[in-house]
């Protein structure tokens, strides 16, 4: 059978590690998919650099509608990122009748459900197991591997900037800047990390794994996008001698109300393996009600791993272009008229468990007080860690932490609570409130 | 469209879940296979007991050859177990034009080249996530979502029996044999343990995973396979001291000279991930050259985990059934005409670092003996443990115990030096040699 024959569309870090890994494992990835896989034509900006990278058997071009308007093209990897011409040029690929391979998980999260639904009008398969966790396979093990399950939840560490600036901060007690400008220097986080930091990315991709996880559309408008850049060592000192490490998790869950969607700095017990998942690293967590607990772990980003997904998907298209559309796995895990109307909660119907961390006069009464207003609210502790007095205010008066774990609980009830502790003229400063998830 | 008929033989543990799970979310998991997959036949020696935890609507029969030869049935679930009446029914099955899903790791590692060839030959799939770590879907992952990699090496934690041991050894200081009996007292170890405590469990499970990972035929019989029966708590608790925890992994690795494929104690350092996986959890770790490292966790056994596995295979097939069988994934993840003849290398011919704890006279002069039959092999020292004198013979002489951590040497070679130095006078009992493996 002759080659199946690729056309790529940005020649970047994951462009030429994905011309790279399929050049060196041809032989191997042939011998697999029982057909020879070849990138033929490449498009992008700079068509000199793209050209010596690629070598003279490629076709270089610097338009890629030609990638697109090539009639012996079969795929397009779309490689160039963001919501603006890689939006055109993925519809126009599929317009034109192209299979589609992306990395893009914000091209996805945003207008997945227009570029799915053009797909399957037009079938083709637009796969994109590189978009979420790099060279995990989690987009697949959703998709076909728990296939027998009602997952029940799906928590990640997807985005690895963060997961390195969390771990130096605990492992050095250094604060949220000093380590964020050590990332930069060392190539973990980029010039421009909001995305990163405020959590966007990490949304980008819990917004994908959870319209798989439960077959509802990709709804990234309503997830709800908290970054670590507030967070202090002294909260990452406190969880850890309560037991638990900080991440940046990605949350979807099922409940009887609808799906939780959310990215937020949680607490997580020490105990969990996706606690001890340090530096750069992912790692996902699938609870399905059949197979329990599971857990993915690997690179989330880098030109390989990534390259990994992008090839194995190539794979994946190779072996089913033939196919059946109706016989291919459904881009959203689930066929297109079988789709759930569970609606996405608003984060003030979440219920989750919380660290709570006080700066409070060192005076009788406080923590009654604090705790009261808890149990008139409904709210359960779990535990409780007060300081020795550590601080003289200018008012001449003893100042102290007080943290407090409390039980489950609707997120709109606590946050009613917090306003009232934060009018008490004991509390001396803003309350740190950060998530708890038992994960279990 | 209506839906798949299926026919399950051998309504155990396993069976049962994977009836009650198909039941339970059948209508979540037609909606994502876009058919209906329905268990309409059944077959088990106890009629009565099989009929009563289906129900009416199933028919239920004594033997399997009528499942077989039903018409209607398009696949058949193998979950009876063992070589014998199994693999005539498996081979009965293929011939008849069914597909096959199966549980059974024995069967495959043992039989698997003929049954592959046979379904090969027919155009039938035999499918066996359920085979290799229950519920974690690593069959699929290593054949579908590293194929992009030239897979360096796999490593698992993968017979949960033998896992609850080691994690209850360690944990309360326990030797083997008083653990093994609490096992067998919680259901965690059957009656006769023999195929697990004896690492020949592992030791299908990762022929299996050696055959996809290399595209290699299945060869138990090369397999060198070395249980957890000798182990003491000593060696667990010095382990613990230089860094490291015993789990019996199952190792295969691509190595110059040949394939690695060996079930064995393993030191491992503690700081990895997988040395942290405890009790009757199983994990799986796969090298690829583009990837990196990955890991997969999760429940290896169990009657819903497992029927996840089974269930998942079920809708794969539904999926697959009416594509060209050149376009569904190969049974070993390589296509049959392009498999590899790397040999499996005998234990002598592996490269490894190793243990070693000898108990020694407590005499000048002991420990340079040893390094230096060590040194005269070439084989380099990475750290020494001398313990205090602890214990005096019945010849009055002091003795005490001496760890040698070796770097990676060829195992006929240290072979060789273990034999100088059991001849020594002053080694006073059988040394104890077990591998080390750094997984990085």
């Amino acid at each position: 059978m002759k080659p199946i024959k690729v056309g790529l569309l940005g020649m970047g870090t994951v462009g030429s590690g994905t011309f790279n890994v399929l050049k060196r494992n041809q032989e191997e990835i042939q011998r697999r998919a029982g057909r020879g896989i070849e990138i033929t034509m490449v498009a992008d900006l700079d068509v000199a650099r793209a050209q010596a990278l690629v070598g003279e058997g490629v076709q270089v071009v610097g338009d890629a509608r030609a990638v697109i308007a090539n009639p012996e093209i079969d795929i397009v990897i779309e490689l160039i990122g963001g919501y603006g011409i890689a939006k055109a040029l993925v519809m126009e690929a599929i317009a034109a009748g192209k299979h589609v391979v992306t990395a893009n998980k914000a091209l996805l999260a945003v207008h997945g459900t227009e570029i799915f639904a053009a797909a399957q009008a037009k079938g083709v398969m637009v796969a994109f197991e590189a978009a979420v966790a790099g060279g995990i396979p989690i987009i697949k093990a959703l998709r076909e591997g728990l296939t027998a399950n009602s997952i029940q939840w799906v928590a990640g560490i997807i985005n690895g900037t963060t997961n390195f600036i969390l771990s130096e901060m605990r492992d050095k007690g250094l604060d949220f800047g000093v380590v964020l400008k050590e990332a930069q220097r060392l190539g973990y986080a980029e010039a421009d990390p909001t995305f990163d930091i405020e959590g966007v990315d990490a949304a980008h991709k819990v917004t994908l794994m959870s319209a798989i996880a439960f077959g509802i559309p990709v709804q990234f408008d309503k997830a709800y996008v908290e970054g670590i850049t507030k967070l202090g060592a002294a909260d990452i000192k406190y969880a850890e001698q309560l037991g638990y490490r900080i991440k940046l998790l990605g949350i979807t869950k099922r409940t009887a109300q609808g799906i939780e969607l959310r990215v937020h700095p949680s607490l997580v017990p020490t105990q969990r393996l996706i606690a001890n998942v340090e530096g750069a690293m992912n790692a996902v967590m699938v609870q399905g009600d059949a197979v329990g607990t599971t857990l993915y772990y690997g690179k989330g980003a880098g030109s390989e791993p990534t390259a990994s997904a992008v090839i194995a998907d190539l794979v994946d298209i190779t072996r089913l272009h033939t196919a059946d559309p109706l016989n291919r796995v459904p881009h959203l895990a689930f066929q297109p008229g079988a789709m759930s109307n569970l609606a996405v909660l608003p984060m003030a119907e979440v219920v989750t468990s919380y660290y709570l961390r006080l700066r409070v006069a060192d005076q009788a009464g406080v923590l009654a007080k604090l705790t009261g207003l808890l149990a008139d609210a409904g709210i359960s502790i779990d535990a409780v860690l007060q300081r020795e007095a550590d601080q003289v205010s200018q008012a001449g008066e003893n100042q102290t932490d007080v943290i407090i774990l409390t039980h489950d609980t609707r997120e709109g009830t606590l946050n009613e609570v917090l306003a009232q502790m934060q009018a008490l003229p004991t509390v001396m400063a803003p309350i740190v409130r950060i998530r708890k998830e038992e994960l279990n």
